[in-house]
């Protein structure tokens, strides 16, 4: 079983995939939301208690974390940054070993092409998944798509 | 008493004053270093275990952390803000007020100006702390530096 993680701090997505028989299974997916009216370490407390219930929930083998590779806005990327200091302290509590894809290794791994948008993300969860509906919101899908990704790379390496 | 942090990956620079009778008084004050050899996950976790052992020790009533406003390497500012995320949850878990200041508010309010050099951090935390010698490394100078500055602006807001 893989946690998927597209880290943030205003939007956590997730999602957990087993391997299944035949083909990958979601076992559940979604958004960690924290409210902007409150401060940053209350935010990083909340992502951080979340993160942890999943982890335990789950148990998974593999925790599969987006990687920030390069942005313009650096503002928001020390902030995506700070949250993700506090979901690879979860997972490094708990002795999951984790593993990182920058968001074009992620994308060519699920779509074939480095520069899919976010609607192709989710519309090729929905096949890979089998699921009758694009998950959303796209956080969600992203996290999947993580998870996914390195659910290939360790059949495939 | 005032926590004050210089965040890192790689060293993290921590002062401890207390307001003292008449001369703000340092308890204590390092720095925090993690192996390049470990993974980031692993240096996180160390961070987190060691602030939070700093923070149970001392108790303060408030925890300063130096910001990071601006930055032309986009990479290392990934790593201090990663390092950022666990410092600030480990003070939010234990109920303490977090204050935060960009390196030139700490130059100015300890040197009087925002241009200052380590050196001169170092040499006025010598002064006003009443050092026998410049604390070191310079990252425990600025952790110092960082509580002092917020314990002025308390005292002068």
């Amino acid at each position: 079983m893989i946690v998927g993680i597209d880290p943030g701090l205003a939007r956590v997505g997730y999602g957990v995939i087993s391997r299944g028989d035949r083909y990958p299974t979601p076992l559940a997916f979604g958004c960690i939301e924290t409210g902007s009216d409150r401060s940053t370490s209350q935010r990083l407390r909340e992502v951080y208690d979340r993160i942890s219930a999943i982890l335990d929930e789950h148990e998974p083998a593999w925790v599969a974390v987006e990687q920030l590779f390069f942005t313009r806005n650096v503002t928001s990327a020390m902030h995506v940054s700070e949250a993700r200091g506090v979901l690879l302290l979860a997972a490094e509590q708990r002795g999951i070993p984790i593993a990182e894809y920058t968001p074009n290794q992620i994308k060519q791994a699920v779509t074939g092409s480095g520069r899919a948008d976010k609607h192709q993300v989710q519309e090729m969860m929905r096949r890979l998944l089998r699921l009758q509906e694009i998950p959303k919101p796209d956080d969600a899908a992203d996290g999947l798509a993580v998870a996914l990704c390195h659910m290939n790379m360790l059949r495939y390496p």
